[in-house]
């Protein structure tokens, strides 16, 4: 079995795998986003289909169509404003979302400091997840984290601190829940602990020094914030600070969609069309 | 005017200084809290009174009363559990509450990416700051602040956007109003600006690509954060994937009060000293 720990593990397997996906792309206008999809490209894990019109909700629902017709693996934003592209994508007849399903960020992150991919969810989308919504991020979770080989994913849910506390944080009471629900082999073969923060998921000396066990280990794959302000400023403070490269993809949809922000660069375009394309692989 | 940017220059103006401040220690137990106290006080900026008792809770209205008394001008925690001290400096005719004030913590920080101290509240003591809560914050960080020789504090209001979205994220309403009286001379001379995320507060080229104008241009120095999720997200992931330096007190008591938690390192400890030191040096 394959195990992918960081970018270069992730293109080298999406190379071998000589398998091409097709991107529907809105709106390719600006100079990012081409010169992700001519690195992808030229690498050869995906063929772009560039769409555009001088309407950008036509252009939105051009390339949606495309991925309906079953003539795209997945979708990627150009230069279109978000929320015309989400209006599209969030639309009940002609739209990507799956009924039932919740809409929500992934991500994959290879920082410096840390031995391995450190996957997350949601810096992006959904502002305060509930209890449902949680459970759902959980599910994706674990099946992104099986799909770079990681036989029994680590997931951790992350808090401030290491209590349950009913009074001021009500969600870390639906932790349990969620403890459980794993345990009974609801997200399949995965371990998941919290309410854990930051250093206790990661960091085994951490969670010697404060006198917990946990059976994350110190050694997670993946946190699941309580926020988005917190997931927000965990990104924005590893990438700004700590050098670490990125890559997101929107799960909830028929098929992952690449949704860069205005300040991403070229290499976590590249890199999102890398996730996107590992994610799309059996499809 | 002095201003000092980092650890070794606050160090620095302690030393000239020659002012030592007594410091009233809760439960000195520990060989961290030992090791921080003899470094200061080797370099001169503290005198330790050591304050320790077979019941816990003795100990802490002790040192308080050493604080009341005028005897010692700040507090330190040892080896004591923090609700035992909290709950005696919250006591309302022994304590070390000032009445009107909101107990929430500062802290400091040294990260080799930022070209200075980057300040911050708060990651440890409020949950989800009221409007008058964040209120104080911006007054203690505008105060604290000065006392680094920062003429003009830049302090940004954290948001994961740029943009005020009063469905989702109700606080971000009351970030105009701050903005409105810190231009009315409210804090004193300072900027305040926000929303706006960790990127577009401490870098110029993140506005630039975002095409914001921000009177903080880029170089906040101080951060407040929409809960405390977020803040503690920020600090764990500075601390370590980032190798930043920290040091952090509480604000609204009577004097400043280090209450380190169990895994910081003796490093921290020291420095909070050195923090809690010069915001009672015209004292």
């Amino acid at each position: 079995m394959y195990r992918i720990q960081n970018f270069n593990q992730l293109l080298e397997h999406l190379k071998n795998q000589k398998l091409k996906r097709r991107v529907a792309v809105v709106c390719p206008r600006d100079q990012s986003t081409q010169e992700a999809l001519k690195r992808a490209e030229e690498d050869g894990f995906i063929e772009p289909l560039m769409v555009d019109d001088d309407d950008l909700p036509t252009a939105a629902r051009k390339a949606i169509r495309l991925v309906r017709e079953g003539k795209a693996d997945f979708l990627m934003k150009g230069l279109i404003n978000s929320d015309i592209l989400l209006h599209a994508i969030l639309d009940r007849e002609e739209g990507l979302l799956q009924p039932g399903h919740v809409l929500t960020q992934m991500a994959c992150s290879s920082i410096p400091e840390y031995h391995k991919f450190l996957f997350y969810t949601d810096t992006a989308v959904i502002p305060y997840p509930t209890q449902q919504q949680r459970i759902e991020q959980v599910r994706y979770m674990a099946s992104l984290c099986r799909a770079f080989g990681i036989a029994e994913p680590r997931i951790s849910l992350i808090h401030c601190s290491e209590k349950v506390d009913e009074r001021h944080f009500p969600f870390t009471a639906g932790y349990a829940d969620i403890i459980r629900m794993a345990k009974e082999g609801e997200f399949g073969k995965c371990i998941v602990d919290g309410p854990l923060d930051l250093k206790t998921s990661c960091s085994p000396s951490s969670l010697k020094v404060k006198g917990i066990s946990s059976p994350l280990d110190g050694d997670a794959d993946a946190l699941i914030f309580p926020d988005i302000e917190a997931g927000n400023l965990f990104y924005k403070a590893i990438t700004f600070f700590a050098h670490a490269e990125i890559a997101s993809i929107l799960q909830g949809t028929m098929v992952p969609v690449v949704i860069p922000s205005r300040a991403d660069s070229p290499e976590t375009k590249y890199y999102s069309l890398a996730l996107a394309a590992i994610l799309t692989s059996n499809s």
